[in-house]
C-alpha cells in the first residue's frame, strides 16, 4: 500500500505554487477579481495588471498491449507509490498528445510501443485534469522499471490487481477496455469522474 | 480581415504573463533549470524552491448541427476578428470537457446544444493547446451574437466561409465533417497541427 516516498522522481501531480505575487512585475498586489469582459474571477495584479490565468492539465498516457496481455507500473513516487497504474503523466508544452503518450510510457516502462486509438478521455473536474489513455501495441518483450516505477509486469485479464490500483481513472479504464475487447467496440469513450464521496460505515461492522 | 478590436472582451487567447519573480514568495532569483528527478527545465525559484510548471491548455469547442447546417460565429475579438468561427474556448478549472464546450456555445452563439460525440482532437505544439470539438445538435433555431461574437449563422456546406474561416483546426474540423458525413463514418479523429511554414512566393504572379 502507498507509504512515504523516498524516491528522488519529480514530485506528480506538480504542486501549484499559491498566486501571492505577480511574476510579472513582483508586486504583492494580487486581487481575486472578475477582469473586465470576463465571466470569472482570475488572479490580477492591481500594479501592473498582468491576469494570471490557471487551468486544467492534460495528464496522456498509454494502455500497452501485448498478446492478450496490457503492461502496468508500480509507482515508485506519491501519491499512490505502491499501487499499480498505467503509465501515464502531464503533456508538456510543445508536445503532441501522442508525443506524450509515448514518452511517458518509455520513462515509466522502458517500453517502445507503436500508438493506437484514443481510447479513453476523462475529465476530473474537482482537481482541474483530463486524462487521455491511448491504445498502444508494445512493439517488443523489453520493458522495465524507469525512475518512477518499482516494477513493470505483463497482466493477463485474470490476474489485474484490481484492488491495487493507484487511480480510478486506470480502473475504469481497464475495466471498459476487457469489456470493450469482448463485445468488440473499442471505441473512444468521454466521460467524467467527480470528487469521491467517502460514505459513514453504515454497516453496523466496523 | 482581422482588424484591430475596440470590443471590451477577454483577449483570447490570455496572454501569459513572464515568470520574473516567484509568484510564491516574490523573490527575482528565477532560474530556468531541470529540478533533481526531473527531465526538463522549469522555473525553479532559488529563493523557497517553488517549481513554477506551465502546461498545454485545452481549447473546448462544438460543432453545432441543425438539420444539415452547421452553427459559424463570426469573431468579435482578437486573434483573427472578422473570421468565422466554431464556438470554443479555454477549458476551465473545475469544468468537465462537455460542460466546457455546451459553456463556450452558450457564450459566443447564445444557443442551446445536445452535446453528442467527441469529434476533433486536434494537438498544437508550436502553441502548447490541444483543441477538442464535439459534435452538437441545436436544441432550436434560437442563438445571435454573444459578447465575442459579430454574428452567428448557419451554414450549408456549400456557403461555409472556407476562405474567411478563423483557425486551421476549425477549417480541418470542417472538412473532416462534411466528407464523413457523407461517407457515414463519424468517429474520433485525432490529428495534429504543427506551426504554419510561410513559403516564399515563387509562382512569380507577385
Amino acid at each position: 500500500m502507498a507509504t512515504p516516498s523516498t524516491h528522488a522522481a519529480r514530485p506528480s501531480p506538480p504542486p501549484r505554487p499559491p498566486v501571492k505575487f505577480c511574476s510579472a512585475c513582483g508586486a504583492e498586489r494580487i486581487e481575486l477579481r472578475v477582469p473586465e469582459g470576463d465571466t470569472l474571477p482570475r488572479h490580477v495584479c492591481a500594479a501592473c495588471g498582468s491576469i494570471h490565468y490557471q487551468n486544467p492539465k492534460i495528464v496522456v498516457g498509454c494502455l500497452p498491449e501485448f498478446g492478450d496481455q496490457v503492461l502496468l507500473c508500480l509507482r515508485a513516487i506519491e501519491p499512490r507509490r505502491g499501487l499499480w497504474t498505467l503509465p501515464a503523466g502531464f503533456l508538456e508544452n510543445g508536445e503532441t498528445l501522442t508525443a506524450g503518450a509515448v514518452r511517458e510510457t518509455l520513462e515509466e516502462a522502458n517500453a517502445h510501443v507503436a500508438i493506437g486509438s484514443l481510447y479513453t478521455i476523462i475529465s476530473l473536474p474537482h482537481i482541474s485534469q483530463v486524462y487521455m489513455m491511448f491504445r498502444a501495441k508494445l512493439v517488443d518483450r523489453r520493458f522495465g522499471p524507469g525512475a518512477e516505477s518499482l516494477d513493470v509486469q505483463l497482466f493477463d485479464e485474470d490476474s489485474i490487481p484490481w484492488e491495487d490500483l493507484a487511480f480510478r481513472t486506470i480502473g475504469r479504464t481497464l475495466r471498459n477496455y476487457f469489456l470493450d475487447r469482448k463485445l468488440g467496440t473499442l471505441q473512444t469513450r468521454v466521460s467524467a469522474l467527480e470528487r469521491k464521496v467517502v460514505r459513514p460505515d453504515l454497516s453496523g461492522a466496523g
